[in-house]
């Protein structure tokens, strides 16, 4: 059996962004030389997402305008009165899932024709990071 | 260590159909010889859900009008300017999670007494997949 | 390869309660002595979710209103026709997922700064468990 343990870093402009990731976990999958196994991808961040969906932009409105209609920003959260002001990142990030777990099959990422993997950042400017662990023969 | 990949296929007779797939995925166990391990069970298509849950039909009922409520189908979604009309399916797989792990001990799936593992369709009338990967000893 | 599997049992106090259990979990993976893996954490039964995110009474507060004003009780659910009281329940412990993998990296749980992870309760007051598998080298 053999591992392999990376870490993707973000440091995004906006706070909240969308950033595609699937081709730099392929690059770790391939690095790990496993050929049959599963690839943890997990937000290791809790304002921050991982989640599987389709690379388009129009839908990446969609959610995120969803996301704000489902967990709004500036109501008087009671983590607010800590001094944080991200008390809707933490359940924005809770509707999307902050983790996937890819299959690798005969080397590649075992994804179907219209999954991307997504870490979806709601409470960025700063630097934070994403595990990817892979675990197989 | 052992894995097996095997994939089941769907072609819902309704757009929107939930499915139980605990025994199609026990029967890949099985087959996998795995003893103690994981199977990941994960839908391969991006308006399609894998989830576990009650095998109820009132409640799989007030699954459906909750999505209905949380992510209506007929908005003005941005996804759809593409020709799509189905923002809510992404929108609804979103919110019941696309894939599950379950835990596999002494050669079996190892779930609570209600646990069952669900295939959530939320675009169907077509060709679609599920990935079941076991991995362990 | 090596695995380790055991469980957690709750009897919460409340009908809904959060409990962390970082700890538990932790020491779990250092009974299995894996060294490089995963640690599966999944509620076994199907009105309770396990989760990470912050360690913050208040965050958990919100969390609680949120999911009341998402996934009310106290409405006419389908699911209770058959007797049960909490179809909500189901829905709530949706929304924050019955499950996480956390990777195991040099023998130690490999959480971000703020990770913490969480039982949550949703129809307590009665003997449920949590399954804790280790898998890993």
């Amino acid at each position: 059996m053999k591992t392999l343990t990376d870490y993707l870093w973000f440091e995004t402009a906006e706070r909240q962004e969308f950033v595609r990731i699937t081709d730099e976990v392929a690059s770790i999958v391939q690095r790990s030389r496993v050929q049959e196994g599963m690839a943890l991808v997990s937000a290791m961040h809790i304002t921050a997402a991982v989640y599987v969906n389709d690379w388009e932009d129009g839908l990446i409105h969609d959610f995120q305008v969803w996301l704000e209609k489902l967990a709004p920003s500036g109501q008087p959260y009671r983590h607010h009165q800590t001094g944080e002001d991200n008390a809707d990142a933490h359940l924005k990030r809770t509707l999307m899932g902050h983790q996937v777990i890819v299959p690798v099959t005969a080397g590649k990422l075992d994804l179907g024709p219209w999954e991307q993997i997504f870490y979806a950042e709601f409470d960025g400017q700063r630097r934070k990071r994403v595990v990817v662990k892979v675990m197989g023969l």
